[in-house]
């Protein structure tokens, strides 16, 4: 098995450059395969923070120590004992090293389009038992999804609803439907919640070609659903400042979150 | 008090050009302003066929009829009995001319941008009764919001939770918004419902810059959230050829629709 590969590098670099929160991509310790997905998959134990079983978590967590920074951190396979399947599984940790969050991608991402894209992630993916994900930082609340967990509003809204003023998404969308698609839900995200979205996609995979290819194309979109910062299908590091005031002004101005029909439909959580 | 500007040409030439349903713009009677709108306030009556003092449903209803074709009339300002305030109203007719659904505004458009835009919509027009606009045709059946309606994801995912495969928005964005959320929220909606994306929007009025100015941009997007047509300011007619086995293939390939996890959300209907 080829050892994972930690671009420990990068992370350093954006913090140096003054990144104060760091994302990284989806499943961004392996290639997007079934294959893959199982052979690397590791455990998420208590004593994550020295065992050398949980290698993703153990160096996200020193990383973000070291650094002194947050860092929300992509996803990988998590092991389940006695199942075939893993969780895609998204692990966000504080200044301290410490996990704040753990977010199993929701929604999972099964797809048939004849001469575009097929893949059907539940064969090796389990959904994540249902939960919503979100921290607290001294800037404000920040919600997470994975991937193809943006494609339904009704969780983003509920992580509003709970408070979040940044939302996140490690993803990978396909080229097919990257395009159109991922530039166009990240912007209404943004927009229909008042949020800053972040997004982080892996870089194209030119040494395999074979493999599942990713659109890339990370982000940041303000409230306004204006782009602060977008990468291209490169490895890149890319910046945003944020500044939250934006969001309590655009939720002054354009106030349709307090402008819901509850008369005509409600949101509800099952949990 | 001038006298309606009923552009029944324009229709005519879309019928003659093969259009079978014509859209037309929200609120395109009059200019976009308070005293307009009290100043063209027309009843809806049942004899509305004939009745002169329903001007707009008549002259729909009869347009209708005569050409043969659907109608979503735009809006229009619906007097209230015993009330200051009106309905903002939209009609839409089948090929005899008979009312086939009425959608009365529900969101209103209350909006403060210092700088920017500053209209408070609610002061002179009443949120419409709590209703799920929407009604069948040979071909599928079509959604209906109005302009600040589509700011809102649970009204669209409820109306295609009851079966629309097409929604059409009348609309006037305001120029501050338009720009960057119109054309986002149009195209988010077509792709997170998997819906045709039909938008009418009022022309720039050149005769009068004083008055609420539209975005215009009109469109028709497809579920994939291509733009299979769309206008600028100016006034035209852009027509769309609509395949809705689009809808069924989408639907079948990218399964969304069935992918909601109902074991954490859940979008309740009131009424």
């Amino acid at each position: 098995m080829q050892s994972r590969i930690f671009k420990v590098g990068l992370c350093q670099e954006a913090a140096q450059n003054g990144a104060d929160i760091i994302v990284l991509p989806e499943m961004f310790v392996a290639p997007y395969t079934r294959k893959h997905m199982l052979d690397y998959r590791e455990p998420l134990l208590p004593d994550f923070k020295t065992n050398e079983k949980c290698e993703t978590a153990k160096m996200l967590s020193g990383l973000a120590k070291s650094l002194n920074k947050y860092i929300i951190g992509g996803s990988f396979p998590q092991e389940i004992e006695g199942e075939e399947r893993v969780y895609n599984t998204s692990l966000c940790f504080n200044r301290e090293g410490d996990i704040v969050a753990e977010h199993r991608k929701l929604h999972l991402f099964d797809i048939n389009i004849p001469g575009g894209v097929t893949f059907y992630e539940s064969e090796y993916v389990k959904p994540g038992p249902p939960q919503y994900s979100i921290f607290e930082t001294e800037y404000c609340k920040i919600g997470l999804g994975i991937c193809y967990d943006i494609r339904f509003p009704e969780y983003a809204l509920q992580l509003v609803n709970q408070g979040a003023e940044m939302i996140c998404y490690p993803a990978n969308f396909a080229l097919k439907t990257g395009e159109l698609h991922f530039d166009t839900l990240k912007r209404a995200r943004a927009i229909d919640n008042q949020v800053f979205l972040m997004s982080c996609g892996s870089a194209i995979n030119s040494e395999d070609k074979e493999v599942f290819q990713s659109w890339g194309h990370s982000s940041v979109m303000s409230p306004w659903g204006k782009t602060l910062c977008e990468a291209a299908f490169e490895e890149t590091i890319i910046y945003a400042d944020i500044d939250l005031k934006e969001v309590t002004e655009i939720r002054q101005q354009i106030m349709v979150l307090n402008h819901r029909r509850k008369d005509l439909y409600t949101l509800e959580s099952k949990i």
